[in-house]
């Protein structure tokens, strides 16, 4: 993975800091903020994106629009992320402290999630935190996913559970 | 349907490429992504939208802030589309083909969404790929849309099935 | 709380309206649309955040990217609110009237929403207007709350439920 310049992008709608690794060929359309991330070669991210700090993205891997990868992710190769998913990070995340002042860095832990090869995640999904979704597994469109996934397996559903294929219903 | 030319707009965070016919009176806030779509006369979109190619959005329509809608929606007259509304288009989305290249035009079937004049969907909402919503319905607000919803019933939950208005439960 | 010019804020990607209240400390970090709205002492607010008018929101608060909290809302201090959370603010929401006008100021009733001090609203939550959340309430990610939530309790799903806390399960 090659380091590209900011400075080579298209200023316009694209916050993208100075310590961002963006792999050749990565594509970005307008409106994201990225920062201290790293993207994979040809990995291309819609708009209204943001991707945070120390997150790991694979090469091929397509980022839709709207979507939040949070801090604590990491995402392999040749993933789909749909529109509008949002990774989670905090089990129990309050703004404020018991005493009354702002939460800050070490008063929470981050929990990390992990994103195996070629696994697809259905647009309008939650992520929560401190779970493996399987390679290749597929995540149904509006998910809510609260635990670990199988490989190849698909799930669907408020909290997602297997579907079955013969009937379309959740297992 | 008349076409305003995008110089008219304030640039100032609108992305509306060149090929976007806008209708009369149409009303964008600031922050959105327009390609290749067509929008009817007196429709508003809010910020943090992106709407795709192919894409027809009827007169006197409301587009909420944060919502996508993507290829192969078609949108009629005076339809309601809440905040943080994502449409999906493709049933099994993947980033990447078997032989590792990335998946392009071609290597998917975009499906084909059709929303009635009136309807109404609900914020949170996230509507499959496929399928009709019938004219003047009502999509209760964080619903997961899977299937065709008659003309005037209101649906609601994941997946969205018909509210019981006697006692706000579903049928 | 003492409004903050808003000439003082970095304008790229801040759309801030002259009539914002911003209380002493408070951080905006890009790509945010604010009008109308107060914001108390050291809250902070992420990216592609919606604020609309009339909103209150307390001192200490963390505002999540993606997320849109419109008319009718305040939220008291110490609020976590997550990424992507959708506030609503109309039980019947119409794009056009029956007469084929486009809905306008006073053919709408607008909900209140009161969220009180230190709640917690998950990533990808739904909340339906009208509703108090208690203090120090916890919404899980990805829940459509549709009423009210008693102080200190947790809900999850979709609808929102108490969380039985021996099993993860819903009571």
């Amino acid at each position: 993975m090659t380091h590209t310049p900011v400075s080579e992008w298209n200023p316009e709608g694209l916050r993208v800091a100075a310590d961002v690794i963006l792999g050749r060929g990565v594509k970005l359309f307008g409106f994201v903020n990225l920062y201290g991330c790293e993207i994979g070669d040809e990995t291309r991210i819609g708009c209204f994106v943001e991707i945070q700090n120390g997150v790991k993205v694979g090469a091929r891997c397509k980022i839709s629009s709207h979507t939040l990868i949070c801090e604590g992710v990491t995402i392999e190769d040749g993933v789909f992320v749909g529109h509008g998913v949002m990774f989670v990070n905090d089990r129990w995340p309050r703004a404020m402290t018991q005493d009354g002042r702002v939460v800050k860095q070490g008063d929470w832990r981050c929990l990390t999630t992990l994103v195996k090869q070629g696994a697809s995640i259905g647009s309008g999904s939650t992520i929560l935190g401190g779970i493996t979704i399987g390679a290749n597994a597929m995540i149904g469109a509006g998910s809510v996913v609260t635990g670990d996934i199988a490989p190849g397996t698909t799930v669907v559903g408020n909290p997602a559970r297997q579907l079955d294929h013969s009937n379309g219903s959740k297992l």
